[in-house]
């Protein structure tokens, strides 16, 4: 799909397309499109982010919150977005063993009462011995700090998706 | 449901249960989360449409974007979500003759090509006869306006919605 594809998309077929590149988000895809015509992928991708990075803190937790536990209870029940499934059966998570899986879902559970949010990585630079090894050392990290690191997360997802749908190489973006 | 129950929960049954207050948007219920707790129903309803307001243009005109046609596609092909479904129901639309449903049809594409947005209205607060007419006379309104008009019909949708989730006659609010 090339950039005139997508500027000549209506709003339905545009948010059909990139709603979820921002997991479970339609919201911020539906809002860049009043940005069109775009110039190239990362003029896109430029206006993805700089909606996150207006929003007030609020709604950049509001942004976290939407996404699931990494080897979590959606993963088990098989109501993940069909992005999400891809990335976390890619690093591994869907084949972990229980011991496995009952330490993430506890650190997951720790992540979650201290920051108010769950824990946010993209699996798809990520495997299943360094996603617990990160939300252990992330745990840590002072509040401020860690939204920042998240948001920087949500990014990086947000890139590898829109690179899939734009059929480009993330590297060159 | 009482405003206690709503400050117990963490963000996850929060996102559960007001995900879809406003249509598609669990962003928005997501980011309200972090303004608990709150003193009661008309507390929480003000951080929902608070938030709303504070979005960029860009973001309100999202807002909207991720709402269905009234009598469109997603009814015909089963794809609302049940808030929309009961709604659309409700208001007579999911049993319009066909010429009903394709004269809404063309004001509905007429007014998305107009204003880049759906037409939207509470469709509890109408019926199958007003809604063509409704859409008929916005139609022709300025778009600054209409903007403001369509932004008043979510909150309509919101405030409904949030009064049966917490079981509240909304006249009272």
């Amino acid at each position: 799909m090339d950039i005139e594809k997508v500027n000549s998309m209506d709003f339905g077929e545009f948010v059909d397309v990139f709603g979820n590149v921002i997991e479970r988000c339609p919201l911020i895809a539906a809002a860049v499109w009043s940005q069109r015509p775009f110039s190239d992928l990362a003029d896109l991708e430029k206006h993805f982010f700089a909606f996150i990075d207006a929003l007030p803190e609020s709604g950049q937790e509001g942004v976290l919150r939407c996404h699931p536990d990494l080897a979590g209870r959606e993963l088990q029940r098989g109501t993940l977005t069909a992005e999400s499934q891809r990335e976390q059966s890619g690093a591994g998570l869907t084949s972990l063993g229980t011991d496995e899986t009952l330490r993430l879902a506890e650190l997951n559970a720790q992540y979650r009462a201290r920051f108010g949010f769950p824990f946010v990585l993209a699996a798809r630079l990520s495997d299943r011995t360094a996603v617990p090894r990160e939300l252990a050392r992330r745990l840590h990290c002072p509040p401020a700090q860690e939204l920042r690191t998240a948001l920087g997360e949500v990014k990086k997802i947000g890139r590898l998706r829109l690179a899939d749908l734009l059929g480009a190489d993330p590297a060159k973006l």
